[in-house]
């Protein structure tokens, strides 16, 4: 195996290309699973749903160029990767709001084999705190700092009502919080340091929509390269 | 009010205009709700954290430009943008898998309002099957087609374990279905006229910790503009 550099600094990655690693990533594990040890990249572009061109453009910008006639190296390039997405160490998580949706994600099997670790759940219904869901036991939400700071949460996950999502927010920011992944139907504010994802049901909804009433016109879908197969995957 | 006409049609949209229609849309609504007549471009491009030059080039695509000194008619922008995105129709939806992550997609508030329908929700556990969620029976998977065909399900949401995704998909699109939404964490095979879009919690995160990973490094942010907001809101 190729000796493991350390990870090379002040590059930018395009945030497209970021976007597109964590496919890669599932794509490359799913292969060193079944054992498979080198893969060109048409191959990989064809399972992450990208053309090869895009993928060898992505893969670049970590310095990874594979080897003609041989492709990638499947154990290096994921180690590569996870190096670049920060999957090396491990992300501790919270949850606010344990409905059927912060169930879901605290049930979701594919944390842990990730780089990420579910410290604490919280809810502000009492009926709630106390209840065992994934292993852990329901915290009020009024511990929520004293949480954040004793389990070092670096990221926080909304899973509120959209009414209580903003003062959440709030609260994880104010605790050190520098993430937020946000499941709430409201867009949250945050100071310019902390990075906020957004996952938006509805909105993805909307953009099956446009693709529905295009097919629906009998519209010629468009040309190859023109939808940007991240958004495709 | 300015006239309404008939939806351009043949023109290309890029795909990552189309993601940022919904989060214009929704920003318009909200204004639409509190009265707000006029809004110009700099005030919308804030809200919808994107920066006001793209948020033109945008909506230009839709055939709107705008006022000098007035901005934009928010009604008519609303029209504009549901039309462009098939919203002005209801689409009907269909769930398969009543989890904890069905049961908190059928509970969404946000669907009803914006142009969808949640006709039936599927699961294969007869102990599920015939549970009363969100006001809908779960009906059993095996009635899947029947009831595809007789409510003109269009979208098909998918939230099974990964192990019945691709099963359940392949019933959806041999039913008539063209577009999956997939919350299952695998890469679902379909026809090229089928859309599919993929919610995966684990990428998000995988996303978050490559920003938080370069903020332990203490690199300096992105420039402006670099990272594409869509992607941030």
């Amino acid at each position: 195996m190729t000796p493991r550099s350390p990870r090379p600094r002040d590059r930018g990655i395009p945030e497209a290309t970021v976007a597109r690693l964590p496919v890669y990533l599932r794509a490359l594990q799913g292969m060193a699973e079944r054992g498979i040890l080198t893969v060109s990249s048409e191959d990989l572009a064809t399972i992450a749903g990208v053309n090869s061109a895009k993928l060898r453009k992505d893969l670049s910008h970590l310095g990874s160029y594979g080897t003609r006639g041989v492709g990638y190296d499947v154990d290096y390039l994921v180690y590569q990767i996870s190096r670049e997405l920060g999957l090396t160490q491990d992300w501790t998580v919270a949850i606010a709001g344990v409905g059927n949706l912060g169930r879901a994600l605290a049930n979701y099997g594919g944390f842990g084999t990730r780089g990420f670790r579910i410290a604490a759940l919280f809810d502000a219904d009492r009926r709630v705190v106390g209840d065992e869901v994934a292993g852990l036991v329901v915290r009020h939400i009024d511990t929520l700092e004293d949480v954040v700071g004793s389990e070092g949460v670096s990221i926080g996950v909304i899973a509120t009502p959209a009414a209580s999502a903003q003062g959440v927010c709030d609260r994880f920011v104010e605790a050190g919080v520098t993430s937020v992944l946000n499941f709430a139907p409201v867009v949250l504010n945050v100071p310019p340091a902390v990075d906020v994802r957004k996952v938006d049901l509805s909105i993805e909804l909307q953009i099956l929509a446009f693709h529905e009433q295009r097919k629906a016109d009998g519209q010629a879908p468009p040309e190859a390269g023109w939808i940007d197969a991240t958004e495709k995957t």
